[in-house]
């Protein structure tokens, strides 16, 4: 029997969310036999629990080529969190809209905490004997999912971390005297991100950098930037957003619904004691939305990953899989050559787990290790063409046509 | 006889200051009869007060020809400002420097403050009898020198400015309920860049935009952002770095050597003060640095019209002009399509004159009028070709050879 499919983003957006929702939908239309309608959940699990679908088919073949240029999440995103009892209120609005709209397969892309959404919606399905399929597809530029190699967008995000660093230092540089540089990057407990700079070469490449797995000590930060700067007359670091200076400084912390805190200001915070400890000019610079929104510098790999990502999620569901997460492996088999394979895992064991930086991918105060470089290099690798209208990015346009 | 020419970057980078200068390098190296040696100067005017001069024949082809994508100055830049007093200490360095080098070509490429250095530069060649001539090359982000249609860099400014503004607004759509976003963009006195924004089509343009050349009233704002996220959920607003707001609202401000406070930081102030008034949630975000640094968003009209006059520059020194600034007239007489001529003008009229966006192109606050759309759309247009080396955008290395 033809069941409808369901795909929802969860999460904070990345540069290749919509590429993989591109991979699934043309995979999907692939197969008219066993898929009979194609529909988005407007603002992530809140579509489903909502009744608030909308019918992808009805969008323009332009606007669908289009996802892969497109940032954001189209098909709207959430960071709701599902109750761990599955007797709420909740669980009986979605299996609702999974009824009515006989819905047999369920895409869940997102983070660790939106694997979470994933995992609940799987065990709701089985525990309460409901024919509907659940599959993970990973995304997240902090790139801290467990159990995948590495996680869709996070190479597009590393790709404009690293680009726009050397832009940075590149100004920097071409004054004589110049200031000291804080530039902030995503980041809340895990440094991949962060630690990309590292690919710079020397005279763009930071002076400091400080990762959320190594602990921040401002006594010693303070004595190492004065140092770097008298060296060459300024100095440029890079910290993560999420470095525990950052939390034991922040005053009025605002909370997302997974309870985290809301980040940033800590690039703005550190060139405020720079300034009146060692009277040196500052320039805070918070890289912000743009490195996870920036389709420009987008990754090919991250782009061919996500399209084949995306693809076999929807395969697997049509095989019959559940209850688990599209993960990337690399294989280390062929010899220095980069190639990935894509393997199921179990969503369980990928749920609200974090992956960090190993200490031993982290070198020093200013440098990652040869492990971390051979790790990221391989995935910034290759340009996307990008289509501009008047100067502009033309970005996918959709008409959001709910489901009744 | 054959004279040495001495290229002379100045003031704040752009994306396409590079590019003059590998205008002027080329036409340079087409008259070999007349310039005996291409030297760059260190450090903006400081080259030639201190005799801090390099070869630039010396520089490897490469070098040259990544000059269009490198950001920065890569001669190195300055704030210095010279005296008004011709007998001043420091221009007697300066003629010893110029004398010792046979230096009959000195251009300089700045913006209105460095306009004055030409300007000065020129003062003193003539009233010492000094066979030298100085020609100025217009550029600034800022677009507010006077005297020319439009400056190099601005476009390819815009152009960033523009499309990143546009993955913000895509980002924060993805939320069903948003925050206040504020975003920062760079214009002291000038709200040309700031404007560009409105290029945006419906759904990503801002909700609100403010320049520096109109009163920025706190009140009103408050007020105004409450009602443009009443109405969506999330509110987007354009700020220039310079409305009045940021000047009155600086605590401990530093000032350059032109005695310019330095800028920035208002987007952080006024989130604070819409968290504490509104309760909502809100994120500023400052385009800083990589709006004028950022190669890849660089606009094809701006890369050529640098090329264009760079080459200029050369051909009216050896055409025995000085005093002179070569300024980018737009000609209005071809019916639509867009068409610009180059012309010299009087260096004094220029230096340190500002040219601000007239009254009449401001619409209101949440647009600006058909005027400005019709000036600004036809310079963003056209992508240019970047060269990366796995995944970095390659750049410009220059060995610096001094001159003794």
């Amino acid at each position: 029997m033809k069941k409808a499919m369901v795909y929802i983003q969860s999460g904070g957006p990345t540069a290749v969310i919509n590429t993989s929702l591109y991979g699934a939908i043309k995979e999907a239309r692939n197969h008219p036999d066993k898929i009979s309608h194609i529909y988005g959940s407007r603002y992530g699990i809140e579509g489903l629990i909502n009744d608030n679908l909308f019918d992808l088919n009805q969008e323009s073949d332009e606007a669908i080529e289009l996802l892969k240029q497109t940032p954001g999440a189209i098909l709207g995103t959430t960071r709701y969190k599902l109750p761990r009892d599955l007797q709420a209120e909740v669980y009986e609005k979605i299996l609702a809209t999974i009824q009515k709209h006989n819905i047999g397969y369920v895409f869940v892309n997102g983070g660790n905490d939106s694997m979470d959404t994933c995992h609940m919606l799987s065990l709701l399905c089985q525990e309460k004997g409901v024919d509907c399929l659940v599959i993970g597809v990973p995304k997240t530029v902090d790139n801290d999912l467990a159990a995948t190699d590495h996680s869709l967008g996070f190479p597009s995000a590393a790709k404009h971390v690293i680009n726009t660093f050397q832009c940075i230092a590149i100004d920097a540089m071409s004054y004589k005297k110049g200031k000291v540089y804080v530039v902030e990057i995503m980041g809340r407990n895990a440094g991949w991100l962060s630690g990309s700079v590292d690919l710079l070469d020397d005279g763009v490449r930071p002076d400091l950098m400080y990762l959320p797995e190594k602990c921040f000590d401002l006594e010693q930060f303070i004595f190492d930037v004065q140092e770097a700067y008298n060296k060459k007359g300024y100095a440029i670091v890079a910290i993560s957003e999420g470095i525990n200076f950052a939390r034991s400084n922040k005053k009025n912390v605002r909370l997302d619904s997974f309870n985290h805190a809301q980040l940033g200001g800590a690039a703005h915070d550190l060139c405020q004691i720079i300034e009146e400890r060692l009277d040196l000019a500052t320039r805070a610079i918070e890289l912000s939305l743009m490195q996870r929104a920036d389709p420009i510098y987008t990754s090919l790999v991250d782009q061919n990953e996500a399209i084949a990502v995306g693809t076999l999620a929807v395969q697997a569901a049509l095989d019959g899989k559940t209850g688990v997460m599209v993960a990337i492996e690399r294989d280390t088999t062929c010899c220095g050559e980069y190639k990935c394979n894509l393997r199921l895992k179990d969503i369980a064991t990928i749920a609200n787990a974090e992956a960090f930086v190993p200490h031993s991918m982290i070198k020093s105060k200013s440098a990652m290790d040869d492990e971390y470089r051979k790790y990221l290099r391989p995935l910034i690798e290759g340009e996307v063409q990008t289509i501009f209208e008047n100067g502009i990015l033309k970005r996918s346009k959709f008409k959001y046509l709910k489901v009744e």
